[in-house]
């Protein structure tokens, strides 16, 4: 078992190791004041893993409330939000009760949107099923739901209470879903250190060692949470591949996985950053070699000038720019605010053979 | 011209005097480091004020985009709330930018609950056109629409970064929304002190002392809320008379106005207050007297026991219990923790002729 502390106000810390779903009761129980819990989560983990979450809870003496959406990026709008917080009132949910999120990044992101704003807000604690969740959104405390206008441009910075990874979940994902984490793993390597992009080069993302490789990642994240939590500075970094990811994923109505679209913003940026003089060394054959051992993709079909049409969307833009996270080494990014009009060249910089 | 500081964080000013939305630009620009501005009002009172506030804000150099929405309670939902970030994003708000509501409660409440997750947070400004809005809902930082099963069920605690309290726009209110307004001022009374609360006995508010009127109530809430801004402890106090109000929105279809629900809870808790042994001297029929006076009403037709019911939706409720506000005397008022279970005897009491 791995635990990294978040220090945010409130702290809470992140726990990672096999079987913490059976032992999700009686942790949560000292942490939370809650009578009640509304489990929420998709279709698709229902039936494998929510019985055993929720007798746990029910074991340590909390009332359980099953909260069961459709799967899908698709369903992460208004809608269903919608539908949890009145499934939540009509199950006498109150303020001093929680929510627990059951699931991937987009269970995360939509059942802590819910709980910020029940009641002008409750607490929530994150329970992800899938690596990208682990690795990534399931921390942080950044929750959304989609617009029709762009992907997570309605939701809130709220911190869970509370995230347990149950290692187990992970055995079972399918090797797309496992890839789909690997691309945000790789990002963090990308970021933070030689050594851990290392690792990824060595051997394709795989069961063995994912305690270790998930609390790194997560360690790396909680650093840079802690000193701008906002993202109003440091934070930014963790945008890298980003600007392309979201505007591949609006273009293709989201039919492409969050973390396919990013390892493709991430070789699409890596390449731009050689081509332009950006990196002091070069890093784009090294990341797309690696994020092809893992079976990611290092390219999109959809055009320079409709991506950066896409990415005009963006919520990181501010005014006539937008802040493009840049890999200088491996270990290394720079942010770098460019104008809007020079994202085409950008991007086909990234997108040439 | 009156302003009260708020000492939440951010600080934030409530300016209330004559010909506030001519200056409204002027006196934002240095305040906020937006290029646009989305000005949400509602389609009552666009063809009264919105020109005015527009070509304000657009002579300081803000690019503005009106967001006019039906008028009323039954707005306040979902659906009004995505159609707006949607023209958010549709229109390149962006994280810089910022929101103004040019209204009532309803709006207030709404365009602040959107611009606090469109894109995890934008600021804004209230610019109170109803005297219920001047008193009470502007100043706070309480937003929300409602949901199928309760009012005010979704939402956010999220201090506006100013407050422009346009006295001119309350020269035209119809007495029914004076008096809908003076409800809250009425409750102010009851919980701060005689002297605010004889104004009323005297004669009906009006035009005339407006100004002073609405900053005397602004500073008596502005010390609450900095003392408890999100409502765990003396901010409920706040809450006198809405209890029983909100049961009675919610059992009318929100067909009863805010300020009128809030007057008939007022007399209700008032008579119970007296009957139950909870007041130290009468204070019944001194509130029915002044409410009367303000051509408010004292009484529901609404079942106590129905009242009671709807009561339990509440999310003031936790678990089993719901804290009244019980007036002790004009002045002082006691939070009184109470079960569910007693809700409809209470009720009763205070419905007795």
């Amino acid at each position: 078992m791995r635990t990294v502390p978040i220090h945010t106000k409130p702290l809470y810390e992140v726990l990672c190791g096999a079987g913490l779903l059976q032992e999700a009761g009686a942790r949560l129980k000292p942490l939370l004041a809650a009578d009640r819990i509304a489990v929420v989560c998709d279709d698709t983990v229902a039936p494998l893993y929510l019985k055993t979450l929720h007798d746990s809870l029910a074991a340590a003496g909390f009332s359980v409330i099953d909260c069961v959406v459709p799967a899908g990026e698709a369903h992460k709008n208004f809608a269903t939000l919608q539908a949890l917080l009145e499934r939540f009132a009509e199950n006498g949910l109150t303020r001093r009760d929680a929510v627990a999120a059951l699931g991937g990044g987009v269970i995360g992101d939509m059942a802590g949107f819910a709980a910020g704003v029940y009641m002008r807000g409750i607490r929530y604690v994150q329970l992800p099923t899938t690596l990208l969740a682990a690795v990534d959104s399931s921390v942080g405390g950044k929750t959304a739901i989609d617009l029709a206008n762009g992907k997570n441009l309605a939701g809130l910075f709220l911190q869970p209470s509370a995230v347990l990874c149950d290692t187990d979940c992970l055995a079972t994902l399918p090797p797309e879903i496992l890839a789909d984490g690997a691309a945000e793993a790789i990002k963090t390597g990308v970021l933070d250190d030689e050594t851990l992009f290392a690792l990824f080069e060595e051997r394709p993302v795989g069961q063995e060692g994912l305690e270790d490789l998930i609390a790194r990642c997560v360690l790396y994240k909680a650093g840079v949470v802690e000193r701008d939590e906002r993202e109003l500075f440091e934070r930014k970094l963790l945008n890298l591949g980003h600007t392309a990811a979201h505007s591949i994923e609006y273009l293709s109505g989201y039919t492409v996985a969050h973390g396919h679209a990013v390892a493709a913003g991430l070789a699409i940026i890596a390449r731009a950053a050689d081509r332009l003089g950006w990196s002091e060394e070069p890093v784009g054959a090294r990341i797309c070699a690696c994020l092809e051992k893992n079976g990611l993709p290092t390219t999109t079909h959809f055009s320079p000038a409709d991506l950066a049409a896409a990415a005009a969307r963006d919520k990181k833009r501010g005014g006539d720019q937008i802040t493009l996270v840049v890999p200088r080494r491996i270990g290394a990014c720079d942010l770098r605010p460019t104008p809007l009009s020079d994202l085409t060249r950008v991007f086909s910089a990234g997108l040439e053979a």
